[in-house]
């Protein structure tokens, strides 16, 4: 096989490919994990929807399947005080939505958990040890980076503009990922929230490669061998890819979440924050073009997304995306379709394919 | 010389490197256009703030120069129709900053001119027949786009989503260019005003390539070897580069513009309307903080500057940007810093350079 240009990424976690499958909180199943590391790119495991013990579960799952290095995801947000004033505002502002759906708006809201790394999910990485632990929304408080570091796992985390970049390498980070405004899901900002400001993974990534001495990972907008040659470009050692995994059959998403991918189009997404309380990319639908789609009366996260439960089960049920994020990047027309482990070979494979077709 | 792997635009437009040179109205002089032309790149000649005697001068001058091609770029927007209620809405929104400046808030506004694209302007360039004649904001209207045709000229204009590429094809485009987010001054946008789905360099790229026959050029965030050498892994036969060009000493900008870019961050700018009327990208300063980045009282382009003329000026002679447009893309910090031939030169051969380092 021809080697990879840049292999600071591939020493470092010691996989074969520059493609990391990204955790997907919700979306990245355990299949897809075995499947993408089967092909010798990097598999990452979301835990964010997890607790412990499913955690612990989907972990042997893993190591039994393969030998291959695997990447825990964990959010690194510090959970928001209750805010009763907040919540009462946000019920309000859905209430109309509520009785259109023929439901009471003053039933109790669902509790939307998104659970933050903490001593106890620290335990199970000690326990299975993985390769790579990564962080979204910066990094959790230095007593718990040290106990991972201390497990021998690299810690890599997503920076959204190269002042993040700085911070996480000054803070323990051995990559860092270059995470472009063209990106789905969470944004991982966490020094700032103007999103007026946010950055394109072409001008990011140079940018970034220019202030860190550890290797960078590319991410947004990357979706098929085109856009991973031209990371390369820029100077990352690898990519990270998550909107065309969302294609694959291992992928776990509401069949309204994989109708709107499908017909998506460069510019069928935006930045939201009403469906958790901070900013992500999905497909435009109602309730980001009605109240959306940033609102200063969005909850902090990720307390947003609990009112939202009952209106978007029964609009599901239904089969309108009417209240579902459909977390998406401005790349899903470019996404080769087919499974996982093959996803994983042709990005790689068809990057190399561009890189002699362009060679000068 | 090393050959670029893409000939396609260099055939179109009968030039040596894939560099073009961005029109930037007010900041590019004619010494930028023949800097660029003499080095083999594209020099773009801006007409939007000329009148058709300072268009015919500039052209006198470039023909007299250089043999080189050369593109010359019209507005092709829609002058609005005056709108007293609106100017006075606007007006009354920067009355705090008149009396600030110890301006009477009343004195009647200057007119701000954006001339578009029209049978004047036409017939110059039948006089003079330019090699490239370039749009922005979508094509004028078909009898002068055949009038232009006629001429021999190749045509070209911006698209910033894939619908917009595609009705550049179908309506004369000889070539489109991929307007990324990350690219500074204004948008190309002219099928949808929505700021809020606008599209990555490195995801609209490859999906214009693949909506469109005509050869595409990328523009948005790309200000150095990299970022050429990864358009061309896009799919992009040439580039267009306006920010880095600001940086020589060739371009004619304010001391605070100067200053702005000088201090520029992958993060100090943001798109705004509160300068034109139109969305823009420039870094973010204190009128674009207090009344924007967007504002819905903005006046239609382009009839926003013209209120901002007295206290811009006060502002500027006390060396303070808070009124000016700072234009700007988001790859300021790339940029190297020399004169307009040898930067396209530089832009190149650094591109070279990268594609040889990154070979497989």
């Amino acid at each position: 096989m021809t080697s990879w240009p840049d292999q600071r990424i591939l020493d470092l976690f010691g996989i074969d490919l520059p493609i990391i499958q990204a955790p997907m909180a919700g979306a990245t199943t355990v299949d897809m994990v075995i499947a993408t590391n089967r092909a010798g790119g990097l598999g990452s495991l979301p835990s964010a929807q997890l607790n412990v013990d499913g955690l612990r579960q989907a972990l042997v799952e893993i190591r039994g399947s393969t030998k291959a290095p695997v990447n825990v995801n964990f959010f690194s947000h510090r959970s928001p005080p209750i805010d009763a004033a907040s919540q009462a505002r946000w019920r309000a502002m859905l209430a109309s939505y509520y009785l259109e759906a023929g439901l009471d708006p003053a039933i109790p809201a669902a509790i939307a958990g998104r659970a933050p790394f903490d001593a106890a999910f620290c335990d199970v990485v000690e326990e299975f040890r993985p390769e790579v632990v990564s962080f979204h929304f910066g990094l959790p408080e230095q007593a718990l980076v040290q106990r991972v570091k201390a497990t021998g796992a690299k810690i890599i985390s997503s920076a959204t503009t190269v002042a993040e970049a700085i911070w996480l390498e000054a803070n323990g980070a051995d990559a860092v990922i270059a995470m472009g405004f063209e990106a789905g899901g969470h944004r991982g900002n966490f020094l700032s929230d103007d999103m007026t400001t946010q950055v394109g993974t072409m001008a990011l990534v140079p940018q970034v490669v220019d202030a860190v001495r550890v290797p960078v990972i590319a991410a947004g907008g990357i979706a098929d061998g085109r856009g991973v040659a031209a990371a390369l470009m820029l100077g990352a050692s690898a990519v990270q890819v998550g909107t065309a995994y969302l294609f694959c059959p291992e992928a776990r998403i509401p069949d309204v979440h994989r109708s709107a991918i499908e017909a998506s189009r460069d510019n069928s997404t935006a930045i939201t924050n009403v469906f958790t309380g901070r900013p992500a990319r999905g497909v435009v639908n109602r309730l980001m073009r009605e109240i959306g789609p940033l609102s200063v009366d969005a909850p902090a996260f990720p307390t947003a997304g609990g009112a939202l439960a009952p209106i978007r089960a029964k609009a599901e049920a239904a089969s309108r995306d009417d209240f579902t994020s459909l977390w998406s990047g401005q790349g899903a027309r470019l996404a080769p379709r087919m499974g996982a482990e093959e996803l994983t070979r042709e990005l790689y494979q068809s990057a190399i394919n561009v890189l002699s077709q362009k060679s000068v």
